[in-house]
């Protein structure tokens, strides 16, 4: 099997981050999507949605969406859990996992696609709501910043596959200058801490 | 315990829907959100991101964001299994439903919202963007033509929770004028057989 994907993106690396967690090798084949590489015909006849990462299995079917591919592996290889070991904390990976989705890592990206123009070729930017977006997105940094007071990790002692979606939202963040600061001393403080496993530097 | 929501909103009914097919008894606590009830201060103690449906437990312990509480239900009685049976048909449901949820619910919610200044008193509408997003779900709505025209549901033969999503967001869409058109006869065959199960009226 192989993952396609583009190394600098975001959603890529929280696949990969999460399969180095898990210990488990993967072939991956790079695709320019500056250029449109994965907007091509044989590219999106394995993923309609022509979103990077997509794994293909031996047998040709493809799994697009980056949360489901580490839940593919989850099952697979079901140890360490990363989504949660019993019913509660299942619902509380999943719980983070989205609000860090909803209220970052999308909001950081619309804000990047919206003010940059970087995929001006095939969507219709709209300055204003990009900067609104990163506004939402720094607002949410306060939200996180008062939990992690309280939370070794996001869901308490418990590092999940929703630490790493904040992890590659936060250094993502940077592309449009929204970096932590003084005022977040315990997201500073989560961040040296998940920042510095070896699965960081997949 | 019990969940906190707005009957017609499209997230609460999703779960709803979800715990009908389970078989799941369940008190539910109206909350007027045109009103900003949700966003009163017990209310947010319980649920930082002030969305509804939330669900509080009997110790208090309180689980936002819709997926989570459906999630919490299929690991406390897994049958009838509504995320899938098996590795790979779980990280597909999880595929669908992310894919309907990014690429119709969201911009569907996000043409309401930032066209009809419903929540103008909580948020900075930005109409050209309301408009964009609803050209976008209207976009999508031929990718899952095509899918269903080889798929009785998202996933195959198998209903699932992405089912679930994908009825909540076209019953939604009438708010924005977005309807299934004679070019969507797959669509069309699939939204009679899914709207006329039991757990459509919950």
């Amino acid at each position: 099997m192989k993952i396609y994907e583009t190394k600098s993106a975001p959603n890529p690396r929280r696949v990969r981050m999460f399969l180095a967690e898990k210990g488990i090798d993967m072939e991956y084949v790079e695709l320019d999507i500056a250029a449109g590489e994965n907007l091509n015909d044989a590219n999106r006849s394995k993923n309609v949605t022509t979103k990077v990462p997509f794994l293909e299995l031996d047998d040709g079917t493809c799994i697009g969406e980056s949360i489901a591919i580490c839940r593919y592996f989850e099952e697979l290889q079901p140890e360490p859990a990363l989504f949660g070991t019993n019913p509660l904390q299942k619902a509380q990976v999943e719980m983070w996992q989205r609000r860090v989705e909803l209220h970052l890592l999308l909001p950081i990206g619309m804000c990047f696609q919206h003010t940059s123009g970087y995929f001006k070729d095939r969507m219709n930017p709209i300055p204003a709501w990009g900067e609104e977006s990163g506004k939402n997105a720094v607002d949410f940094l306060a939200v996180l910043e008062s939990h992690l007071s309280d939370n070794t990790y996001l869901c308490g002692n418990y590092f999940s596959v929703a630490d790493i979606t904040l992890l590659c939202s936060l250094d993502f963040a940077r592309v449009v200058k929204i970096r932590l600061q003084d005022t977040h001393p315990n997201l500073q403080r989560w961040y040296q801490q998940v920042s510095s496993r070896p699965s960081a530097k997949a």
